[in-house]
């Protein structure tokens, strides 16, 4: 039985239902899942234990990859099974019990939770559930459309249980390269030199023994849920474009440019988008997720060659690239989540990282977490491993949100994911702000000028005007720092009237 | 003349005076100086420099290692030579007129300098100013006390100058380890997987040709400023000491702990002289700058290796180092900037990293740099390059300054240097906060319980009460969250009445 998927005979016996693999977990046990940005992830087990949290308390520590799809982690939340959650999530009713303090979410970089599980900074894992295509004669777990933490999950947890998804193409064996660092002190050099190099297996090596449990299920990923490009987004994209082309020009960079990396989101797709009406050739993307832009530079012969930890495609590009699965083989790639994201590599090669902004600062301080300050909307997934150790480090936003009420551009952000060191270009759809080697005296206008919303110039050049009267290397206001945010808070808009 | 140390023939005829070798320079240009926390800084040319500057405007932009030692940058910036300053400074009149907004002042982490000169993203330099020991047979730099970014400034400058420091021992010579990554693309993982490996050249490789100037000097590195440890510093060290006992004895360490990073500063040499009294052996350390302490471990016999950028002593322990080379010759180590502090390295040796906080707030994010928000202190140096990519990140800070008057721990700090996600373990003379794994509703009590002056926790608590009242995963009251910092303004103590 599913001999083609099976391939290992002692591993037949362990097929069971989700609702008797669920019978494993014991309240409070740490649980590490498959699924990185709606991709790859488990699918059977968490309705399963929903289903069980129904009937009596259970309560877990879940880490992921990132965000998982099929509104599990709505679902989990709202049963109460969740008590923690890493390192990342985009779901409107876990985000809800997240600001109400019923779920405890740990922030991480996505690069780092293998890291502190290995160090056991994190962890112990007790189950890690993970959705795979097959199982290979030996026992490698080959995975679906994501690597994300799972190879870690498989390395670290006393019991691994599989989510085994007839639904994944066998032909996806192949398209992933696993490999960890290994322990410290001793460990050697990543020896990863260029986007395209394998330097790992093709699926994740266990001792069958430890495989406790196969679940089969047949239900695909959630598509992604990005929007289309519209007028804005066209125009950071272009803003985009023509400061490569400068970058070019200067001969700071070749016509191939340097790896590309771009955050999970419409406006990030859309500067990718963007590229297909570009002069550039031979590009390559060390990201850690790939959308429907990447698919589109691999067919408009741009884009060589796409490494990342994840695929999420919208449904009609998700069809189109499982059917044409052998035109893209040999030029995409997925990696664990820790070398997708790992400061060796992402320093090493020189990446242009490019990641959406909630809101950011006259000094160039980026805030890409926290509404208001206070409310976590999905939290800083790889941005932070991109953007400090990248070569180029370019944060995007509208300059307006909720019809011009709020302004992304404000004195003081009320959070700081990225701080001033680490951010170098800001765009929104007025144009571009290259901070590379400015003070904040200097970066003030040029952000004002170039990114701010015409609406809202006045009122920052004022604040400018009196924080630099006040002196200082940062001029500030303190007592009118934070108060754009309070206006809002009380007048529904950031505007002076 | 000179021939131990000009060892190469063509060079003897490049020696000049300090006043003819500044005719070199023109108004505007870049240019890199050796000098790294005023160790092995150049010494005649920034005084040579500012005479000139008395008779003609001249006004430069000045990259170095970190800080320069002998009052240069004081000197400097009052006769108004510099334009433009980076990546670090510890200098008053300096730091006055960058509050002013008189001097442009960049703030860089420390490994980034050398790759932004790379990548052209900053300079192009047009001289560098080298302090050395000696010129090898085949144009060899031979560096001092510090590497700092002398490597690179002489790898991209148009011209060289070499200051000869006869004062600085020709045993030297092989205290150092230089090697600079290649260029992007194909750059190759750098080698080094322990602190005591040796991966380059022993001087800096130059063509001899592109040295125009040899300035012969024989003046000493500005002793460390460093104060002796007190109560307060010595409570410090106890409670990280006795963490570092509690992970060893949870497994997640050896005894040998793993390579210490530690910052400049009071603090942070007294933690590591704490360590003189403490369990552990076979330490090695991984810093950017060694201090008096180090060569304390070293004699103490409990540091069995340190590799550093820079060495700062107490002028005693100077002497007595120089003394006794020989003893230090084998367990000791200099490097550029860009690799002792270089996130590959960092993150694959797992360092253990100890840096010192101006204030940090109740959620763990921390302010190395901006007194009040506004106004620069030194620079943030190297401790973001050890707090985002080490194994563990540990800031440390007494608990008040000024009396009492300002609390180090607020509701929010007024500038982010490290974000929450790049602090593991705060530490105060009240205690320890383990803050890894916790949410910042979780971190907030064990910050205040733990790090907090008593008299600032009511007032502490209070903030958070209202502050989760109102809700969200980062619970703040904005209209209050910088109110200490105003009222310390206003009244001279954050303390309410």
């Amino acid at each position: 039985m599913y001999s083609d998927r099976i391939r290992h005979p002692a591993l037949t016996g362990k097929i069971m239902q989700a609702e008797e693999a669920v019978t494993l977990f014991r309240n409070g046990m740490v649980v590490g899942m498959s699924g990185f940005t709606r991709a790859g992830d488990a699918k059977a087990i968490p309705v399963a234990l929903v289903e069980r949290a129904r009937r009596e308390p259970l309560s877990l520590t879940l880490m992921t990859g990132a965000s998982l799809g099929n509104g599990s982690d709505g679902l989990m939340a709202e049963a109460g099974l969740l008590a923690r959650r890493l390192p990342f999530q985009s779901d409107a009713t876990l985000r809800r019990k997240i600001n109400a303090g019923e779920v405890m979410f740990i922030d991480q970089h996505l690069s780092e939770t293998a890291e502190q599980l290995q160090s056991g900074s994190l962890g112990p894992v007790d189950i890690a559930v993970i959705e795979a295509a097959a199982i290979t004669e030996d026992g490698g777990i080959v995975p679906t459309m994501s690597v994300g933490n799972s190879a870690s999950f498989v390395q670290q947890a006393r019991q691994i249980i599989i989510e085994l998804n007839l639904g994944a193409p066998l032909t996806l064996e192949g398209l992933h390269d696993i490999y960890i660092p290994g322990p410290r002190p001793g460990r050697a050099p990543i020896p990863l030199v260029s986007p395209e190099q394998r330097i790992g297996s093709t699926s994740i090596k266990v001792d069958p023994a430890r495989i406790t449990a196969i679940v089969i299920t047949d239900s695909a990923d959630s598509p992604s849920t990005i929007l289309p490009p519209d007028a804005e987004t066209a125009a950071i994209a272009s803003h985009v474009i023509k400061f490569f082309e400068s970058e070019v020009a200067a001969g700071r960079m070749g016509p191939e440019l340097a790896p590309l990396q771009a955050g999970i989101g419409t406006i990030a797709n859309a500067v990718l988008h963007g590229l297909i009406d570009s002069p550039f050739r031979d590009l390559t993307m060390f990201s850690e997720v790939l959308q429907d832009s990447a698919i589109e530079l691999l067919d408009s012969g741009q884009l060589t060659f796409a490494s990342a930890s994840s695929i999420t495609l919208s449904s009609a590009m998700y069809d189109r690239f499982i059917k044409d699965f052998d035109r893209y083989r040999s030029r995409i790639l997925l990696r664990p989540q820790e070398i997708s994201n790992h400061p060796e590599v992402v320093r090493r090669l020189g990446i242009l990282a490019l990641n959406t902004a909630l809101e950011f600062d006259i000094y160039g301080n980026v805030n890409s977490t926290h509404v208001g300050g206070t409310h976590m909307m999905n939290g800083i997934g790889g941005s932070g491993d991109f953007a400090r150790n990248g070569q180029l480090s370019i944060f995007v936003s509208k300059s307006v949100a909720k019809d011009g009420a709020i302004s992304s551009v404000v004195p003081m952000v009320t959070h700081v994911d990225h701080t001033e060191h680490d951010v170098d270009v800001l765009v929104t759809e007025w144009g571009l702000a290259d901070l590379r080697g400015l003070t904040p005296r200097e970066r003030a206008p040029m952000i004002i000028e170039h990114c701010a919303h015409p609406d809202y110039r006045p009122q920052l050049r004022a604040y400018v005007e009196e924080a630099c009267r006040r002196g200082g290397h940062t001029p500030h206001v303190l007592g009118e720092a934070l108060s754009w945010h309070e206006r809002y808070q009380s007048s529904q808009t950031m505007l002076m009237r």
